[in-house]
Parts: structure tokens; sequence; C-alpha cells
């Protein structure tokens, strides 16, 4: 028995090995492989993008290429693509060595989920009864990017701390839970949230911090050199955060309705982002000496009004509504760098890299109780009848559902997608501290050097070398006298 | 007597304290709010982001949601949209120690300028007259995001010079300036300027300069260390440039008319930049010793034919006039900053950080006269009645306009921006003079110390860490024989 | 005689001179006023863009401005424009200190490449038989930009060493060869070739590589230290190929059918460039010791899918064969950068920079033959009577033509893109050795300071200043010691 258990804590407790040699194409080669096995099987093109579209178009009497809805949506498409590959890519390249990392490890998660999303949306959303086979089109592959983003939001509380073969695993499961509480939130209760306050924010962020909570340890500070930025670092940074901040307009409108949804979703988004960066400016000045600006505040909290208009910005929230949110949020996520992400790691041992907590966690159920409030406020003088009916799709059988009512399944979606989060981290955070992932040590996190070969420092260039060698000769000289010898790495 | 002189010089005189702590945190959040109050009162959805947009569209009789205007204008927006936040900001990283403050800033204003922007414009041109409201769509964001321009080029001028606070007064003067002077323009005198060379570059150029040269600071040479880029920041800057340029076509074609308009200003303004391109290289590489070319010249000069386009872009200018307005521009932008920027700052004390002068005073100075030439020059032979007619908005009270009135009129609307730029910059300088703003000190312009969390420098990352602490142990074995120590800050 | 060859031999083998300060500007003066006078003479708005636009309507009974191709094309058109600048710009900027050569010279050559191209296209493809004139619209911009690609892919291979007018001379020649190939590919063989795979990357790639054999340099070793990255120019280079990953999918389904075909096209390419990302992470990590990544292989291989999608992107290829071949180019492009980039350079003499045969040239063949594959099985049963016709353009005079033989003039195509590649390359590399371009002797490649004034280094900013001063004070307590003097550059 005492064999047993230390056979255990040996298994338990050795030491980090995060050559992922072996792990990392393996896993990469065999569910690509799946990937591809399960479209051939599985996936097929819409009507829309098939070459039928012709007949389909005469059948259905559309007068135009132009109404295919790849012209209602490819320009959102794209500008969702950027924040997903770019803006939370470059967003996590802050870190002054793991910007390899942040960017690098984004793109192959996303990349992977992109793919794996399109066939657990499909079986869920867009199963074609009569042959059994997932149709996608433009709102496919952009619904992809979004369950992505639940994944991407998830790495943030992870930043540094784990492998790309845990990352994988972490996506793996993400994207089932993602498409599971996405199908029970939008269609078993019928709630509305294009822009996924509730479904991708809320979810993703509790998910993160699940896995984040179960994954904790206690020596990160070996790593502590590292954890911060330098200049040029968060200068990239900044390339992440306004493609997100600009097209976040396009992630709140490109699966709203045609129209006036996708035209005042934008309006919404734009204004309660604007709104965001006022008082993000506001409370990190505030809050320090001399009123000196923190870039963490200024990269992260003025998203925060984007990721709260998720759910309402469809709705009629008017124009100094979608402001409102957006001064709370820029308020709230701004005090939450300042106050929560110290406290967290103190006390409940969450250790949050990017400060999801404050970005996503926060906003976003903010986000899905606004949505709530303002579907159980509309009413047929706001909205006309058609209005009414189009935004909250009461057809068919939810015809007779009231706005009241609607509110009510709003608040209880943001439950779903809170119990998703957590227990879905639970389930996966315990699968990720298994030993054999290849996580690093706690001295290396942060630290490019464990995953990619990095280039050598820029102090090598010539200027420097020669400077190297005019110092090795006045050595030389020297040596004699004062056996001083200067060495620089 | 004496001691109010005394008392007076203090005022003035005293030690600059670049301390906002209190001052940024307030204009924001009184901002803010006011803006809140002022979009309750007066802000609402147009008819085509209204919910009411299906009725709408049964009323007048519209086949397609395909023909909101959201579809024809929503990519162009997105594209300026990107000009203004990442082209902008970041062409205003490539000082060594001023891309937070070039970068952040412009965040900053953009988004409080923005929402100002939709309240004055939306008061001068889309106040609806039957409930006093204005009622917002993707043109009055647009819109609104090219009145921010204006400031956001004023800003060119004063970059590292000014604090944040002084900048918001100066978007909070100059948005009323610019709509004023927009709704004189494009109203009263009916003239046509669709990508703004001169509502915007001329007003926007003028309005920065004029503030330059009342904030003139003698002993500036106190931060000439700091006044130049290094290797990186150039390449930060070339992303700016690049997006600029890119995204002009849109910015000059996105508000123009639907079809054949969009269209014309979209390729006229991609030739007159092509075009641009080449003597920017040719004459940076004349006036250097061996031919060396010059990356601010690079940087700013290429985007003059873009600027020059800005009224002229919808007219039948024909792709070989574009090319020439382009060919003429780069000339003249690369020679200004070889010969102007200095001889202002030494003989006109305009102290002019990004060379606004080049790339947007004289640019759009020519590009309202060339405007007023090409509308001058109009006939029906080359547009066609109806295109003469859509082009021009010769309808209603205008029906009876000839083209060569047209001309007339167009070059009084360039006297109106220069008088604008001009007066509004005299009023806003002298107000940003005043001691109490928190402008830095002399020698610490150009420096994001002073308004920045600046994290540590690359410097200190392991390698080196190691280096010095080897050091510290030679120094140890060799103080004993010649009192050496190494210090590294 | 022997004089002669003594004379010849000084000739050919005299000193490199880089200094470009006539030869650039009068490369760049004389080039751009040809491009005006021939602007002048031949180019002209085609009915889309033309003010006749309402009229053209009316006549053509097009029911809205939205039918207009601007609407159609424009946002893909931004995309490929942003690929063009800022993907192939940045993509290059990944050396340590040739970022500036690489954004550049980049921006140089496309910015004179768009316009030749114009006017080379449209001599071939749009020439107005009435009048002799070539009509342009948003189409004509897409292929000019197109054209372009075909020559900044051959820069790729010669990236840090050569001359900007090297650089022209080839965009010069390479225009009107991409031009004539493409007529011949597209026109007389009548082969469907959307993205390019054989016309721009193939053609493109060889051409490069050629020219590149022909400039071979034995000494090249002498610039190594020069020749890798640095931390930073590696994040750089991301951004290039993000934007480059993201907007491929517009790339190749900018010109293809309205509906259904740039729908498809899109999906496709989104797949396939999905796919390549997993095989490049893994076959990079497979074959480095511990598993570490290499920023080279995930910068330029993850995009091998795009290529390969570009002749197949809109045929109905099924989104799992668009997986299968993003997997192929991923494992066959970094296999490429393992083993066949250090083959070429040691045995076959081509210095490839950016390793463009693996990024271009094979999967560009690859796409070639995959696209003839698809042509060759096309089926009615898979497409639809009408969607074959639309698809293939069985039409006219090709209204006969089966699938069986449409593959067959496919592969056919990608022979004439292959022949013109390398003869090309071959008769533009021997102008390119004739000793008065100004190219760099070869311990000044991959060094910006050979053409542009670079900045001082970041070392010199104050607080390593105040360090130097402080040494050079503790040195002079020293002297008297040990004569002991501490330079630094």
């Amino acid at each position: 028995m005492g064999n047993f258990v230390a056979c255990c804590k040996g298994f338990w407790c050795r030491t980090k090995n995060p050559d992922v040699r072996i792990s990392l194409p393996g896993v990469c080669f065999v569910w690509q492989i799946a990937m591809i096995i399960l479209f051939g099987l599985f996936v097929r093109y819409n009507e829309e993008s098939d070459a039928h579209w012709a007949e389909h178009r005469q059948k259905k009497n559309i007068t135009s290429d132009i109404e295919n809805d790849f012209y209602y949506r490819y320009p959102s498409f794209q500008d969702v693509h950027v924040m997903i590959f770019v803006g939370f890519g470059f967003l996590m390249t802050f870190l002054k060595r793991y910007s390899f990392g942040g960017v690098g490890f984004n793109f192959l998660i996303a990349a992977f989920g992109l793919q794996w999303a399109l066939l657990m949306q499909g079986w869920f959303h867009f199963l074609d009864p009569v042959d059994g086979t997932i149709k996608i089109g433009i709102e496919n592959i952009i619904n992809a990017d979004f369950c992505v983003a639940g994944c991407l939001i998830a790495y943030g509380a992870l930043l540094g701390k784990v492998s790309p073969v845990q990352l994988m695993v972490l996506t793996l499961f993400g994207i089932p839970l993602f498409a599971v509480e996405e199908y029970i939130i939008l269609h078993v209760l019928h709630v509305r949230d294009a822009g996924g306050s509730m479904v991708i924010h809320t979810f993703g962020a509790y998910y993160g911090l699940t896995i984040s909570w179960i994954l904790y340890r206690p020596k990160l500070d070996l790593s502590k050199r590292l954890s911060g930025s330098v200049y040029h670092s968060d200068v990239f940074a900044m390339i992440g955060t306004l493609f997100l901040w600009m097209f976040w307009p396009s992630f709140n409108s490109a699966i709203s309705d045609h129209g006036d949804g996708q035209h005042r979703a934008a309006i919404n988004t734009y204004l309660a982002l604007a709104s965001s960066v006022l008082t993000t400016f506001a409370i990190s000045s505030l809050s320090a000496k001399k009123g000196k600006l923190d870039m963490v505040h200024i990269q992260n909290a003025t998203l925060a009004g984007g990721v709260a208009m998720g759910t309402a910005a469809e709705f009629m929230i008017s124009p100094y509504g979608s402001l409102i949110v957006g001064f709370c949020c820029g308020i709230i996520s701004t005090f939450g760098y300042l106050v929560l992400t110290p406290f967290m790691e103190k006390y409940l041992k969450i250790q949050d890299t990017c400060g999801i907590h404050n970005l996503h966690a926060m906003p976003g159920l903010l986000g899905g109780v606004i949505g709530a409030i303002t579907a159980a406020t509309a009413s047929e003088s706001v909205y006309g009848h058609e209005g009414l009916v189009n935004t909250f799709d009461f057809e068919g059988y939810y015809a007779k559902r009231t706005p009241a009512t609607q509110g009510g399944f709003q608040a209880a979606g943001l439950c779903v997608a809170l119990v998703f989060g957590i227990g879905g981290g639970i389930l996966v955070g315990c699968i990720l501290r298994l030993p054999f992932w290849g996580d690093p040590a706690d001295e290396n996190c942060f630290d490019d050097e464990v995953y990619w070969e990095v280039p050598e420092d820029e102090e090598s260039i010539p200027p420097i070398l020669e400077y190297n060698t005019h110092m090795v000769g006045k050595n030389a000289d020297m040596t004699s006298e004062s056996n001083f010898t200067v060495e620089q790495s």
C-alpha cells in the first residue's frame, strides 16, 4: 500500500517534462484526420453555396444573386475572423517573452476549433433531417468562429501556464460543451443572444477560470521575472485591442436579423464601446499615483462594453441605453483589474493571466442581465408588431410568448451558461491535471523558450558585436593589471 | 500692482505639473455623463435601424432587406473605423518613447469625439423637424468618424507636447467647430466634399497648426533625445501608414452616392495613392546622401494622394487625372518634410511633430482647388444629364446651378475651412495655454513616463539579469584593486 | 583582346556600389510619367463606375444600385488589398534588420505594379473593341492586385539581396509576362483559376526562383549575422501571416462567380487553411529537439492550404476535399522548409530567402493538379446542369467542352504557368545581373543601412545614456590605474 502511494506520488509529482515532440504532432495528426473523416461523412454545402444555387434561386423566386446570404454576412464574417486570429492573438502578446505562445497557440487552437465547431454545432443546429448531413454556408462559419471564441477566452486565463497539448484538449472538450449549451439556450429555451454575452463570454470565462483554479500553481512566483510586459510588447497588444474594439460591432451584428437587426446591433455596440473607453481611462488614471494610466486597463477594460452588449445589441435598447451599458462596464472592468484579480489570486487561488474575469465574466453576466431586462420590457409601441415578432422570433411554437416571459427565459439562459462553464471547467480541469500533458515547470511559465525555437537577442547584432570584440581586446591589455573580464551573455 | 504682476507671473510660469489624476477622470466622467443625458434627450434610431423597418419597407415598396443602407455602407464604415483607430493611432507610434501616448490618447479622444460628433452633426444635419430628435443610422456613424478625424489630424501637430486633458479640450471645441464649418460648406454653400479634403483635412490641419503655434515651446530641444524613432517604432508606424493607405478608397467613397458614385470614388483614390508612392520614394531618395530613403517620408507623404482626392474622387476626374493628382502630391508633401517643416519650426515658431502641414494642410488645400476646377469644368457630355444632376445634387433649390458656379462655391468652401481652422485654432490655443491643464515640462515632452506606467526595459529580462549578477560578483573581486563599480540603471 | 577581357572583367566585377540616388528617382519618375500618359490614352471608367450608370441601369433594367458589381466585390477587394500591402509586406519583416526593406520595397513595387497591371491586363482582357480604350471597374483593380502578387512572391526569394531598382525592373517585366501568361491560360485555353494557383503562385514562384538562381551569391555567408530574425521581428511577421491567412478566402473568392461561386470559394479556402495549420504545427514540432516549434514554419507553411485551393476553390471539391488539400499542403510545405530549402541552396545554387518554393511553388503546382482533377471529375449530378455551365463557363464557343477535356486544359494551363515563370525568370535574371543596378555587396545583404536612413539603436535612450556617462566618470578615475576605456558604439 505504501508502495502504491509512493508510486502515485511519483506519478503525480514527477518533474515536469515539457517535451511535446510526440504528443503535439500526435494530437494534431489524429484529430485532423478525424475531422476529415467526419467531414466526409457529414458535411455538405447548403443551397446557397452549392452549385445548384441557380436552380434554387429560380424555384424560390429570388430576384438576384445579391440576395445570397453571403452578401449579407461576408463583410461581418471577415471582421469576426480578424477578431479571432489577430484580435485575441495579439491581445495575448503583451507578456515580454510569451508573444509567440500568445499568438501562435491562439492560431493553433482556433484552427482546430473551427473545424470541430462546424461539426458539433452542425449536429445540434443544422442537421438536415432528410439525409442526416450538415449543410454549411456563411452563417455556419461565423458560428464556428464564435464557438472558438469561447475556448480562446478560456485560454486567456491560462496563458503561459499550459502546454499546447493541454490547450488542444481544452478545445476538444470546450467545443462540444459550447454546442450543447448553445443548443439549450438558443433552441430549447428560445433565448436571443446574437453577440453571445451569455453563450460565448460567460461560458468561456467561467470555463477558463474554473480550469485555472484547478490547475492552481502555488509557486508561480518563480516565473515572476517574466510575468510582465515590455514597452514594445504592450504596443503589440494594442493591435489586438484595437482590432477587437473596432470590429466588435460586426461581432454582435454578424448573425442578427437581416436589415434593421444587423444595422441596430452595429450601432448599439459602437456606442457602448465608445463609452467604455472614457470610463476606463478615468478609473485607470484615478487609481494611480500622479494619475498615470495603466496599459493593462486600456488594453482590456475598453472592450467591456462590447461584451456587455452581446445580448441586447439587436434589441431596441436605444442609443443612450447603450452608452449607459458601456459606462458601467468600463468602470466595473477596470475595478476588476485593480481589486478583484489580486484578490482572486490570493484568496480564491485563481490565477487569471489576462484578467478574463474582468473582461469577459463580469461584463458577460451583466450583458445577460441587461438582455433579460431589455427583453422583458419590450413592447409593441416601441418595436411595432412585426418588429417585435421578428426581433424575438415570436413565431410558430413561440407565437404566444410575451416579452415578460422572454425576459425570464433570458435569465434562465444565463444560468445555463454559468452551469456549463463551471461544470465543464471542473471536468476538463481534472483531465488537464493528469501529469503527461507536457505543461511547463513553475519557474518556466510565461517563457517561449519552452515550446519555441527563440531567436537570439537583439543585442547580438553587429554594432554590439563590435563592441564585444573591442572589449575583449581592451580586456586583453587590462588583465595583466586588474584580472578584469567582462562577459556579455 | 507689482504684487499682481508677480502673482500673474507666478500663475503662468509656475513649474509644470503634469499630474492629471483629478482632471482627467473628472473630464472623462462629466463629459461621458453629459453625453448620456444628451443622447437620452436627442438621439433615436432612424427608420433603417429601427424595429419598424419591416413596416417602413412595405410602405416604401422596398423589395429586399439588402436595400437597407447598412449593406451599401457597412464595409466602408469598418474600413474608415480602422483608419481612425489603427491608422491614425499607429501612425503616431513612431516616436521611440511615445507609442503609448500616440495610440492611447488617439483612442481616448476618438472615442469621446465620435459621441460628441453624433450630437453636433445631428443637430446641424439630421434633426427631425417633427419631434426634434436626431435619427441615426450607418451614415451618421461614418460621419462621426470623419468628424473625429479632424481632431486627430490636429493631434498630430501636438503629439508629445500636450496632456490628455488638453486633447480632450481640443476635441470638445474641435467637434462643434467642425460641425458648423461642415454645415456652412455642405449645406449653405451646397458644396460637394465626400472625402473631406476641405472639411476634414484643411480644417483639421490648420486647427492643429494654429494651436501648435500658440503653444510654441522655445526650449523643446531639451527633449531632443526622445524626439526621434527607433527601428521597431518605425515598423509600428508602418502599420498605421498601410492601413490608412489601403483603406483610403473606402474613406473617400464611404458617403458618396450609391452605385457609380462610390465605385468611381474608390477607383480614383486607389490610383492617386499608387501614384503618390512612386514620387515620394523618388524625392526621398533624391534628397539624401547615397540615395538613402527616409522612413518619415514613406510613412506620411505616400498618403498625400488620398488627401488630395477627397473632394474630386466622386467626380469624373478620369483615371489619368487621379494619377496626376497623386504624382504632384507625393512631390509636394515630401518637399514639405525636407524644407517646410524645419523652416516653419525655425522661423514661424510652429512645431509640427507629425508634419501634418505636409500630409494634410497642403494636399487638403490642393484637393479643394482640384475639386473646384473639376466641378467647374464638368459637362453633360462627360456626365450625362442624369449623372451631372446626381453627382452635384443639382436638384430642388439648386436645380439651376451650373457647373461653373459650383466651381466658385467649391472655392468658397475651401476658404471657409481655412477660416474655421485658423480662427478655431486661435480660440482653442489660447484656452489650452491656461496653466492648469497638466501639460509636460519642456524636458519631458515625447516621454510616456509622464502619463503612463511604463514597464521596465527589455534589458531587465533574465539573460541580462544574470549578466548583472555576474558583474557584481566580478566587481566584488575587483574592487580591492581598482575601486571600480559598474551600475546599470 | 586581353585588354578587352580585362575591361569586361572590370565592368562585371567592380566593387558593388549600392548608391541609388540617381537611378531610383529616375526610374520612379520616368515610369510614373509613362503611366500617366498611357492612362491618358487608354484608360476610362466602365459603365458601372461611369456617371452614365443611372442611364445604363435603366437601359439594362437593373432594379437597384446594389446590383452594381461594386457591392458584390468591394469587401473582397479590400481584403485582397490588405493581403498585398500588409500581408506580403509584414510577412517580409521577419529579418532582424531588413524590416524597412521588406515592408517598404513591397509597398513601392506593389504601387507601381498595380498601375502597370491595369494597363497590361486591360490590353489583353478588357480592351473595348469600339474605341480602343480599357474600361476599368472594381474587377480590374482586384485583378491588378492579383497581378502584383506574382511579383511580390518573386520578391520573397530575393529579399535582402537586391536593390529597389532591380525590384522595379523585376516588376516592369513581371507584369507583362503575367498578363500574357494569364491571357493564354484563361482565354486561349479557357481554364478556370479564380484564386490563381497556377496563374499567380506557380508563375510568381518560379519567376522568382529562377532569378534568384541566376543572381546566385556564393559568398552570401558574409551576411550571415543578419540573415535571421529577432524576437520582435518574428512577431511583426505574424501580422503578415495572419492577415494573409484570414483574408485568403476573399482572395480566392474575389473574382469568382456571383452567388454560389463566391460563397463556395470562401468556404473551401477557409477549411483548407484551417487544416494546414494543424499539420504545420505537427511537422514543425516533430522535427525539432524537444518538439520545439519553429516560427518560420508557422509564419509560412500555415498558408499553403490557401495557395493550393486557388484553382479548385470555386469547384464542388466538397468540404472534406478542402480539408484533405490543406492537410497535405501543410505537411509538404513544412518539409520543404526543413529539407528542400537547405538542399536547394547547397546543391542547386538557389538562395530562397523567404522559402517561396515551399509556400508558393509546390502548393501552387499541387493546386493546379487538384484543379485539373476536380474539373475532370465534375458531373451534372453534382453541379446540376446550370451549375456546371456557370462554374466552368461552358458557353458560346465552349458549349460543347466536357469536364474531362476541361481537366486536360487545366493541366495544360499549369505547364504554361511553369514555362512563363522559368523562361521569364531567365530573361529577367540576366538583365538584373548587369552591374549598374545598385545591388548590395555580399557582406551588406539583409541590411537596411544600405538603402535606408536607419535610426540609432534603442540602446541610446536616456537610462542607458546616463549609464554611459556614469561609466565615463568612473573610467576617469580608473584610467590612472588601468588605462581602461569603455566605448559604446
